[in-house]
């Protein structure tokens, strides 16, 4: 395990300040259309590592990230994703993979080294252990636990990019097994989603709206709709 | 649908700046006990307003959130949610909840409505209904789109209120047909997380460690490990 990055760049390329959260929230629309302008090195490297900051269960990081960059394999990419222009255009698509059995070769490791940096006991670990393997080896529905994981590294690599500056989008039409296949992905490993990361070539498309908060949100019960004070 | 919220705190409760996202990720940790200090109604309202920002697969918003805030509700939900004291203790816990089948009854609004903003055409509509179906109905399996989608909207949520200064804890350990039931939540629905927000009672646990890079970024395919220039 590693500790926290330290040395993260502190502004954008052009030496502006981060987007406050708020403003990549708002402001973040999926981009259709990409310019060929790399993403620098220092750049991706950080928005990579800061994805790597995601919580997890148990700490488990079921998450990998496949990053396409060589124009070739981008269009080898975007024939299995229903030919999507931004697939071939943006200069960074990072393919999320989930994996459902890796984590039981990890589990050891990760809950050791949590003991010893002082999350956790380490003589508790053999039972911690015990329970988190119960726990998913039981309840869960392993294809739904990576999506569910790695849908979590994946929206916090969409805003660390966005608050340095670039444009993004999320994808989720592709042929999974055909991913798979191109890019050397193991069968345990489920096909998540793209991100492509790179400049936006032309304005960003109109916000389609939201549902107002009356109607996603419920007050102690589902179907009681949450009122504003 | 609804436009962007406009009226946004713009600063923390205590007048603080917001947090930086990079901080925000840096610094979240999975919060164990809660003081029982509420959440004001503003800033309660702005989480959850931001949180209805996350993008979604043809903009269908599958996820709900059930803000569970009733000392003898947030009871309930702990006897559903293992026990943990968390749940019981934060002043705000929201049940995460995503539809399976309630976009199919949503959609046309949504379609209209967006291509009305000048998302897409209007007299693409239909078509792109049709092809939203298609895509839906034939290639997804719907626990895991709602998982995935929910998520997003759920790690969004828990760092807009980091951003404003809260504490949190995602929690994935619960009864999820005891939730339902307990909650009124239709058989069509998902229970995929629930979030505490509050304040921490005690300092946070210690960083467990992440994997590095290169262990779980691949350079243009799986297995190739990702070397930082």
């Amino acid at each position: 395990m590693e500790d926290k990055p330290t040395n993260l760049p502190r502004t954008r390329p052009d030496g502006g300040e981060l987007k406050p959260l708020t403003e990549v929230l708002l402001e973040r629309r999926a981009t259709n259309h990409f310019t060929d302008e790399e993403v620098p090195e220092e750049y991706l490297n950080a928005i990579l590592r800061l994805a790597a900051q995601a919580p997890s269960g148990y700490n488990l990081q079921p998450w990998r990230f496949v990053v396409v960059r060589n124009a070739e394999n981008r269009k080898r990419l975007k024939s299995v994703a229903f030919g999507q222009e931004k697939v071939g255009e943006a200069p960074v698509v990072v393919i999320f993979v989930g994996m459902k059995e890796e984590w039981k070769r990890t589990a050891d490791e990760i809950f050791r080294e949590g003991a010893e940096r002082g999350a956790g006991r380490p003589d508790n670990v053999e039972q911690y252990k015990v329970s988190a393997f119960q726990f998913l080896e039981g309840m869960q529905h392993m294809p739904t636990w990576v999506n569910r994981h790695t849908a979590i590294a994946m929206t916090t690599m969409m805003y660390a990019a966005e608050a340095y500056g670039f444009d993004t989008a999320p994808m989720e039409g592709f042929d999974a097994a055909a991913v798979r296949a191109e890019f050397g992905i193991p069968e345990e490993g489920e096909v998540v989603a793209l991100l492509a990361i790179g400049r936006a070539r032309q304005p960003d498309k109109a916000y389609p709206g939201r549902f107002p908060l009356e109607r996603i949100a419920f007050s102690e019960r589902f179907g009681e709709a949450w009122k504003e004070k």
